[in-house]
C-alpha cells in the first residue's frame, strides 16, 4: 500500500466495521491523508483491552482501504500495524462510539483500548465517543474528530498519552466548545437484573441502572453534562507514584 | 452467608475456578478470615477488564464457599459483591496467575482487572502472579499472598489503589525479598505467526516472540529479573495531569 508523504491514519472501533460511527470517522479524517479502516467483524463493545491469543485471526479486505478481522479492537491495531499497513501510521483514531466513555468506565471500553494499544506502539492515538442516546447523529462528532486529528498531527500529543474525546449528543449550536478535562470517578455502577431461563434457573444480567459520579471540578463527565466537548489525556503508566512512597514508608516488611 | 467479625475475602482469577493457582490462593488466605471463591467457569486469560452485558450470567455453587459463573473476572467481582456475598468483603484477591503480569502488559490481564474492579468498589484488592514457566509450583507465591493480604488488612492500601504482585519463579531460598516498584514500559510486543486454515487461507496468530523492556530503575520487570518479589501500586485515575497542563498551554483551539 503506497501512501507517499501524506499522513497515514489507521481507523478502528469496537462496534464493528459496519457501524455508522466508524464510517463517519473514516470520511472525516480522509481529507487529512490516507485513511485505512481495520475493524472487528462483529460488535466488540465492553471487551476492554482483550487480546486474542488462543486462536488465529483471519483478515478480509472489504474495499480498497477497508479491512476487517474476527477479533477485538486491540487485535485490529496489532494486525493492522504489523500486517496490513505498509508503514507505521502517523495517527490512530478509534470510534465514533455511540454512547459516552467517561470516568472509570473507560477501562471497559474497546474504543479507548484500541487507542491505548496504539499508544503502546508509540503512535499518536485518539478515541472518540458521542454522548446522548439512539438514534445517534455523528455529523458534529465527525467534525470534532477532524479538528482534533488535525491538531494532533500538527502539534503532537504528550508522550505515551492518548486523547479520550467525548462529544455531547447536542446540536452543533448548543455545544459550548472544547474543554481539556481529567477522568471522573464513578461512585457506583450498574443495576443487576434477575432473569430466568426456560428451565426456571436464575440468571443475572449486568446493566441498566443510573451511574452516579463523584464531585470535583473539570472532570470529563462534568464537561459533557454542561455541553462541552471533553478531551482527556490518558497515560499508559498506571503506577500510583505517591502511593509507592506511602508503601515504602508505612509497610514494614 | 454469615461471616461474623472475621475478615471476608473474595477470591477470583482469570484462569477459571479449577485452576491450581486459585486453589493455592484460597487455601493461603483462609487462615485470615472467611474466604469465598467466585471465579470464571473457563479460562479467561487476556480478557482484560471485559464486562458481559449482552447476555445473562449463571452462577453455580460447587462447594460451600466456591462459586463459578460463565463470565469474565470482572463479572465475577460484580456478581460476587452484589449477589453472592452477604456483605461487602474486606479484601479481594485475584490469582495466582501462572506467568508474570508486568509493565504495560498488565492492561491485558484478567487477573489484574479483577483487582481494578474491586478497587472501583472501594475494596482493598491485590492481584498475584507467578513468574517463570510451567510446571508452576504455587507454594512460595501462596505464602507471599498470605503475607501481603494480612498486611493490607492491617495497614491498608492508598486510596483507589490496588497492588499488582509478581513473585519470581524461584525456590524460596533464592528470592531476595519484597520490593515496591513502578510499572515498566514494554518496548515492543509480540511476534505474529502466519498460519493457514484447511482451505489454504492465511491467518495471523498473535503471540510468541520476546518482550523487550525499556531501562529505568525500580520497575516491576527489573525487580523480578533480579529475583525480588515486585509489589506495584496501581491507581484508577488514568489522567496524565502534566499532559493536561501541556495541552491547555499548547493547543490553541
Amino acid at each position: 500500500m503506497k501512501t507517499g508523504n501524506k499522513p497515514l491514519i489507521l481507523v478502528t472501533n469496537d462496534d464493528g466495521v459496519y457501524a455508522p460511527g466508524i464510517r463517519a470517522l473514516y470520511e472525516s479524517v480522509r481529507s487529512l491523508g490516507r485513511a485505512v479502516i481495520v475493524a472487528p467483524e462483529q460488535d466488540k463493545s465492553a471487551v476492554s483491552h482483550s487480546l486474542t491469543m488462543s486462536r488465529p485471526l483471519r483478515v478480509r479486505r472489504l474495499e480498497s482501504d477497508v479491512y476487517t478481522l474476527d477479533g477485538t479492537p486491540t487485535d485490529c491495531v496489532i494486525i493492522g500495524m504489523n500486517k496490513i499497513l505498509e508503514r507505521r501510521p502517523d495517527l490512530i483514531v478509534s470510534g465514533i462510539n455511540p454512547g459516552a466513555n467517561l470516568g472509570d468506565d473507560i477501562s471497559y471500553s474497546g474504543t479507548v483500548s484500541a487507542a491505548i494499544e496504539g499508544t503502546m506502539y508509540g503512535i499518536q492515538s485518539l478515541a472518540f465517543s458521542l454522548g446522548g442516546e439512539a438514534p445517534f447523529d455523528f455529523t458534529v462528532a465527525a467534525g470534532v474528530a477532524w479538528k482534533l486529528a488535525s491538531m494532533a498531527l500538527e502539534f503532537g500529543l504528550p508522550e505515551t498519552t492518548l486523547l479520550n474525546v467525548n462529544v455531547p449528543g447536542l446540536p452543533a449550536g448548543e455545544i459550548q466548545g472544547i474543554r481539556f478535562t481529567r477522568q471522573g470517578r464513578r461512585i457506583y455502577h450498574d443495576a443487576i437484573q434477575e432473569t430466568f431461563d426456560p428451565w426456571g434457573r436464575k440468571h443475572y444480567w449486568i446493566g441498566g441502572g443510573t451511574v452516579h459520579w463523584s464531585g470535583g471540578d473539570n472532570t470529563d463527565e462534568q464537561a459533557l453534562r454542561e455541553g462541552w466537548i471533553s478531551v482527556t489525556p490518558i497515560q499508559l503508566d498506571l503506577t500510583n507514584h505517591a502511593g509507592l512512597d506511602y508503601l515504602k514508608r508505612n509497610w514494614k516488611m
